[in-house]
């Protein structure tokens, strides 16, 4: 396993996410259950559209941060099961939209639910979803829980809205693609993570960290995303590469080369990312002037110093195997790309 | 103005909206006031798609529904606008989903929003306003009233999908038809009137007379639209006919058309609905069948009945001005078609 430093002054940390998925085992089987349960409806499409997603194996990542959050300050009931499962429909929904948007064929190496039903059951399914999201946070009965993942709701809308804004538009600067990162990634990781010492009852301080941790490593989880589409910064790759190169995404990546380059070269990226003009080799290219610029390394880098923030974060929260397992996620997260 | 007998044992109602609109004034305006500042966003596209629909004159029925039914008691705070406003963000939001979905190019009168600005906009635009309507219930804090919008929200969506499943398919019953129009139409009628007694703090009781008035008002007045769209049971019309028949929906004129018509008859639904093959003069006969088979009538007739149950919940709801308004309002409704 690899070993990663960090700004922490403890131990290195273990790079693995089997700690945090050891430790919400049984919370997450508790999820799972109520998540196939609230998929259901008479409407026959809703849950063989919504089981298609969930079955399709995300790393659930969010749901785990909410239980061990909340877990961490032994909380006794089961409002942060239901939390938890409200945050992934939530994501979920996002994803649904998400593929219409940005006409996606795949999602996760599979058909994406809109090839399959089409664009018109992806929104309404998505829409129900988010309706029954919204229930089961009622459900919990928390205004405080409610008010963190309603605005998140509204935020991630807001950033979808202002990346449809920035796609294909290779002015973008690094500003701007941070401020859709916080919105439509950050913000349901740190609204999530809150939501943990909310319901067990905890002090703003606590709320804070844990809020602080989320959305730093959501930063982080985004940045690494960006990076491993173009192969991330060094020559072994863990999944296909160009997904986002040919659907003319503006990520950190291409902010960075092109910010960079020469003429020529924005005339290159202007032709693939705004033109959609793709010819064999253009991916290579891409990849090279990547490197070139360290493109690549420096998101990478900020990856590392947005990781490095939510570790320090965990230090305002209480010691233990919750703790280290939320250290060890982020390490792991960071690990997929170095 | 028409004059309406009900099936209250009162005296005739007016068929008029304007003692509702006149009894809620004041709150109106603060809805909209609270509307425009919701609909802002730093993201500009935003609040240019919001202020478009919002400016384009719906009628409002819903906010007016739950500030009326608060008002009816005394209801001294200003939750109710709250409410009132996150009720029209949630119709608006389903709006632009409804719009992509259907694949319209109008929208009352105007070029829906998906043709100046796009589907992906109108996708993410809506998400935004349902999100925004959430934080807002959730500043209202009645966890009562968030559990029947947030349910509401959830049947809404899952009414399009049945709707979707329906679509283009003239072996569509009036049962299946029924259920769609609950889902799609009443329930947020119902939501909208029943949070009006909540607020106020009213018996089950009183939230059950509400909802029940809501419900059987939002009835009849999908009924009624869907007999307008074909020119109404009389042959005067108030608005241009054939919306729902060039875009292939099947609504309860048609339902009750192909059950009664002949062969030939079905044949000449399937290829205008099912096969969107539409010729010139076919609207007219479309018309002619429906007129042969007493399927506007009837129409009608059920939305006349939907309106008496509707009179009747008032009854057990508190006399005076705000309980003839929301009288008279039902007796407009149906005025509307006859």
């Amino acid at each position: 396993m690899a070993v990663v430093a960090t700004y922490s002054d403890s131990q290195p940390r273990r790079a693995s996410v089997q700690p945090l998925v050891d430790l919400v085992a049984a919370g997450m089987s508790d999820v799972n259950e109520l998540i196939l349960s609230k998929a259901g409806s008479n409407v026959d499409l809703i849950p063989e559209i919504a089981k298609h997603l969930i079955s399709s194996g995300g790393k659930r990542l969010r749901p785990m941060l909410t239980l061990a959050l909340a877990d961490m300050f032994g909380y006794q009931g089961d409002g942060h099961v239901t939390l938890a499962a409200s945050v992934e429909f939530m994501h979920t929904a996002t994803l649904l939209h998400d593929d219409v948007v940005d006409e996606s064929d795949m999602r996760r190496g599979k058909l994406a639910a809109r090839k399959l039903w089409g664009n018109q059951a992806s929104v309404l399914v998505g829409d129900y979803l988010l309706g029954q999201a919204f229930k089961m946070m009622v459900d919990v009965g928390s205004l405080e829980a409610l008010h963190i993942l309603s605005s998140a709701s509204a935020v991630i809308a807001e950033g979808e809205v202002l990346q449809l804004g920035a796609a294909k538009n290779i002015a973008t600067t690094e500003t701007e693609y941070l401020r859709v990162i916080e919105a439509k990634t950050a913000a349901l990781f740190a609204a999530a993570a809150e939501v943990g010492p909310v319901i067990a009852g905890q002090s703003n301080a606590m709320k804070k960290a844990a809020r602080t941790y989320g959305m730093e490593l959501g930063y982080a989880f985004q940045l690494v995303d960006d990076a491993l589409d173009y192969g991330g910064s060094s020559a072994d790759l863990g999944k296909e590469v160009g997904d986002d190169f040919r659907e003319g995404k503006i990520t950190l990546p291409v902010v960075l080369a092109v910010a960079r380059g020469t003429d020529a070269d924005r005339k290159f990226w202007s032709r693939c990312l705004e033109g959609e003009s793709i010819e064999d080799g253009d991916l290579e290219q891409a990849i090279d002037l990547m490197k070139k610029y360290d493109a690549l390394s420096e998101t990478v880098e900020r990856a590392r110093t947005y990781g490095a923030n939510a570790m320090k974060a965990l230090e305002a929260l209480p010691a233990g195997a919750h703790n280290d397992a939320l250290g060890d996620a982020v390490a792991f997260c960071i690990a997929r790309v170095s």
